[in-house]
Parts: structure tokens; C-alpha cells; sequence
């Protein structure tokens, strides 16, 4: 393969580029500052696979009619602080940032608030909406169904998303934020063993016999990735298709099967009042559980434990001080859209 | 070890003998009832570590003063469809019965529920609350934290716990009830293939070194069990740890670590009216779901897949025709209660 040389570009350099390119394919400006926001803004965090790396699919799906700009999300039904909505093919990112933000508001007025969105597209980030959650002061749980792309327990098929999780809990001193796929790995970490010519540390797949393989090639090849812990991830990844499905009356992955592109998902977003404890008295919480969980010897010198969401603030302070590092071929591609 | 021989004994039998050790102890008709009910309902789906073979741990514990059996929860918050329950130490399993059955309640008068409870014990098998909701018509989702059992990722002790995570999904045709602990295997589990000589199929644990380990003697001796999906789990089970503790208003396993009993638990109780659907259309969907799940090529001959809940069906229907498979030695331990 060739080699991926890496330019650093300013968080506001790369919006505004993105905003440009929104805006001539037809977004109006608000729509596009807030995408162009979210797309610099993964990256920003470290999260390039489902940033910047991934903004001219995003404006491929634009130009095949299946992500619909102009679409917004529609209130089908609400019984109490429980809604359901339809997400008409719009921007995956801005339907989940306005679910989210739904979420939230009930949750301000009941304590909890649940949103079920069907027929979207692809949310990119996960945390992007728990991040949202959190810095509004709430409890953020939201997940997505996918394509099938990983084989359940059992089988020799791909019959289960890998159903990205997160949850989020907000926390003065930075944001706690799990954002995680129910797959052992992604297929960019894979991809990226693969074009080191490196062995995954653990299992990642099956080769084509059925055993576990720490092999990136023949797990690419084959397109047969292991849920977490084996029996127990693919139980989790099929109930929460089913909770999606349920929630928002919307299409499994059962359903999802077949399109050439992944479109039509089904999304929960969940929001709950994070207790009733005095807010310096939850810091004072969060920070002993941290501390009880990160203090802790390792096997090895250096080892070190880091709460989900901690890499992402050092990442961030550093991404923005020095810039964002973007592949010169993901960055001539955006510049040619 | 000695051979473990099983007797089979019918639900009624058994209940009724846990039944009046109950009152004996002190509890009153109808928690002695409630509770052998479900000592004896969890053997009978199969759930044996959990049930009638917990249950001489679970009268020591009564003895011991730890579980307080006239206690009962008692709330202490409420804002809107969010509530904060104090467990008062009484039994976990009837407090925890009462906390589903009330987020049950809230979720039928606004469409969702969200109960924290703190300061309760030991649950025993977590996937009662699910099928209670289930049985009820709600989506049912509860946690607890428990003391730190397992060492997180990068570490090398324990600082976290298994924290066992429950998600419930009513149907027509059987539940569907996922109940699953954080680590890859229960020390249950382990003990097992000790007992059998056997290694297990995957790795459980850490040896002396950090290495993982197969070999369910030296994760025994070490204490060190490994999390789902290694570093996911981890952080899944942390973040269950901090939800658990922020909505309840109890202590987290930072606090917990140290007791020489597992007390003072935090647990989370949701219930969610499963969507907008009509009831048929819901069932297709599920069915659907499942149809194209199971439906799948296996790499071996007879590989074959479950859905959560399916087997426990299976197993309560046997056992209620061919009796319980008890040990003789938990039974003749109970019989000398």
C-alpha cells in the first residue's frame, strides 16, 4: 500500500473547508455548520475513522439520494417521556443530535426521556451524542443497529450488528464517555494491523475453518469478526437490535440486510437526571470510583488505566494546539469533492 | 473432590421446604413465600448457582445480621419518572422485586421508569427482575454493582466488578432475557471445569505473570478473572459502576472492597413500554429477528444458536416434568438448616 503521509490542519481550517463543500452540495448554513462542526470535531477527538476520513462517503450517500439533506425528523407517537420518531432518510448526525437533544429536554421535565428514531442513516460518531448528553448535564445512553457485520455465536454467518454503545456521564472535571461497538475490533483497527503487516493482539475473526484467528488479512477477507466475549457480546448486539427495532418501530438488521449502502437504521436515545445527590457530592463520587479504579499496580511497567473518555480530552488539547492530523489522500479527496 | 450426585426434586418440594426454613428464621408468610418462590423458581430455569444451591449462604447471611429480613425499601427521591430507593438493608431479593415492580408501575403511567436503589444485598440471579418485567408486558434493563471481582484492563488487581447487566423483552411466543455478568466466565463456571480437570475454552483469567490463562486452577488460586472483550467490558463494567452508584445514590466497589460480606449494593431498575407497535406487529418484528438469526450455516455439524431466554424455557419446562437436579450434599446442607 501506499504511504499514508499525515498533514496537520487547524480544527477551524478543516470546518471551514467542510462547510464549504456542505453548502455547495445544497445544505443550508446551519445544517452545515453543525455537520462540518461534528465531522471536524471527531477528528479532533481522535475519532478519524468516523471524521474527517469519512466525510466524502458521507457526500457520496448525499449524492445518491439516500441520505436526504432536507429531511428532518417527525414525531410518529409519544405516550409520556417516551417518543418515537421517524428520521426520513435525513443526516444521520443531525437526526441523533436532535434525538438526543429530545432526550434530554424530557429528561428535564420527568427525569428520564426516551427517544426511539427509525428509517436513519449512519450516526458516524456514537459518542458524539453522549458527549451532547453530558455536557447538558444528563446521563446519556444511546445506541444504533447496523448492517449485519459480525457472526453470532454459533454460526459461520454474518447475522448481527456490531450495535455501537454509549454511555455517558457528565462530571465537571471531564465527561465520562464509553462509545463502543459490541465487535472485538473495528474494521479500521483491523485494517490498520493489515497494512502493518502485524498479528491482532487478541482474536479478531475466524478463519475458514471456524477457529479464532489473530490473522487481520484473513479476517478482512472473510468479513467474520468476533463479538466481546465471544457468546455474551453476540447475545448483547441481538437484544439491542431488538430494543432499537422495538423502540422505534423501525427496521432490524434483519431488514438492513441486503441494501448496498447502510441506510434505514433504528436508534435509542435514553437521557436520565443523574441522581439526586448534590452535584459536588457526585464529583466527589465519580472521582473516588476513578481513583479506586486507576490506582491499581499493573503486570508491567507503565501499564496504565485510563477511564473511557480520558484519552479523548489529551487528544483533543493536543489536536488542538498542534493541529489535526489528516491523511494527505483522505485531505486531496475532500479538496476534489 | 467428592462426587457430587444429584437428586431430583420437584418445585413444590423444594419450595415448600425452603418455605418453612424461611419462617422458621423469622420471615413473615408472605416474604417466606415470595422468596422460596424464587430460590426454587431459578433451579427449576436452571440457574442452580443462584438458586436453591445460594441458599444456605443466603440464611447465614440472615444469621450473620447482614440481611435484615423485617427491613424493607423506602423511598427517598422522586422527580418526575426517576426514583431513589433506600433498600435498608433488607432481603435483595425482595427489594429488588419491589424496585422492578415500581419502575413497572412508573413506566405504565409515563412510558418509562428509572428506580436507583442503594444500600440492598445480594439479588441472586439478576435475570428475575427481567422476566418479572417481561411477564408484565415492559422492557425490563437492571444492574448492580458488586465488590471488585475482577482486575480492569492494565491492571493486575481487582478493582472492578462483574456487575451483572439485565435487559428483558416481553413476547408472546417466551421472553427474551439477557443476563449476563461482565467477566467471561462466573467463578461458578470455573469451579466446574476445576472439578472436571478440564481447561477452559478460552482464556478466563491471568496467571502470575499476566499472561491469560486457560487454566481455571490458577484463576482460582489468583483471583484474577478477566472482563468481556478485555479492555471493553472493562470500561462497560466501570461505567455500570458509576450509573449504578450516581442514580442510587449508594456506594460504589470502591466502598463495597473491604467488606467481608457483599452488602450495601447499588442497583439500577428501567422499565420501558417496548414501543408503539401493536401487539402482533411486535412479535412478527421479534420473530423476524430471531428467524434470521438462528437461521444461519454453522462452522460444524450441529452448531446451533439460542436466543437469550430460549434455553431457560427449555430447561424450566424439563425440570418441571422430571423434577430439579439438586446436589445431594446442598440438599442434605438445607434439610440441616
Amino acid at each position: 500500500m501506499m504511504p499514508d503521509n499525515k498533514i496537520l490542519i487547524s480544527f477551524e481550517r478543516l470546518k471551514s473547508q467542510l462547510n464549504s463543500i456542505l453548502i455547495e452540495y445544497g445544505f443550508t448554513r446551519q445544517k452545515a455548520d453543525l455537520l462540518s462542526g461534528i465531522f471536524a470535531g471527531s477528528s479532533l477527538d481522535g475519532v478519524y475513522s468516523h471524521g474527517v476520513n469519512r466525510f466524502a462517503r458521507f457526500i457520496q450517500t448525499v449524492k445518491m439520494g439516500i441520505v436526504q439533506i432536507d429531511e428532518e425528523p417527525e414525531l410518529l407517537n409519544s405516550s409520556g417521556s417516551v417518543e418515537q420518531w421517524n428520521g426520513n432518510g435525513g443526516p444521520g448526525i443531525l437526526n441523533a443530535l436532535r434525538m438526543m437533544e429530545r432526550a434530554v429536554e424530557i429528561a428535564g421535565e420527568s427525569g428520564i426521556g426516551c427517544v426511539g428514531l427509525n428509517n436513519t442513516n449512519h450516526w458516524m460518531r456514537g459518542g458524539t451524542y453522549g458527549w451532547l448528553a453530558a455536557e447538558k448535564g444528563k446521563i446519556g445512553i444511546c445506541f444504533t443497529n447496523t448492517k449485519p457485520n459480525m457472526v453470532p455465536w454459533g454460526g459461520a454467518e454474518k447475522r448481527i450488528g456490531n450495535n455501537p454503545l454509549v454511555i455517558a456521564i457528565p462530571r465537571e472535571k471531564g465527561h465520562i464517555v464509553l462509545d463502543m461497538a459490541m465487535s472485538q475490533y473495528s474494521f479500521g483497527k483491523i485494517q490498520e494491523y493489515a497494512m502493518r503487516h502485524q498479528e491482532l493482539p487478541f482474536p479478531g475473526g475466524f478463519d475458514d475453518l471456524g477457529n479464532l484467528t489473530h490473522d487481520p488479512e484473513i479476517i478482512l477477507k472473510n468479513e467474520k469478526t468476533i463479538p466481546i466475549g465471544f457468546w455474551k457480546g453476540s447475545a448483547l448486539s441481538f437484544v439491542l437490535d431488538i430494543l432499537a427495532t422495538l423502540v422505534s418501530g423501525g427496521d432490524s438488521a434483519s431488514r438492513i440486510e441486503g441494501r448496498e449502502e447502510e441506510y434505514g437504521l433504528s436508534q435509542v436515545f435514553i437521557a436520565i437526571q443523574p441522581g439526586f445527590l448534590p452535584e459536588n457530592e457526585k464529583d466527589r463520587l465519580i472521582g473516588e470510583i476513578i481513583s479506586f479504579t486507576k490506582n491499581v499496580p499493573g503486570f508491567r511497567e507503565g501499564d496504565k488505566i485510563y477511564y473511557p473518555g480520558e484519552k479523548t480530552l489529551f487528544i483533543r488539547e493536543l489536536n488542538r494546539k498542534e493541529g489535526i492530523p489528516v491523511s494527505e489522500k483522505v485531505w486531496t479527496e475532500i479538496l476534489n469533492l
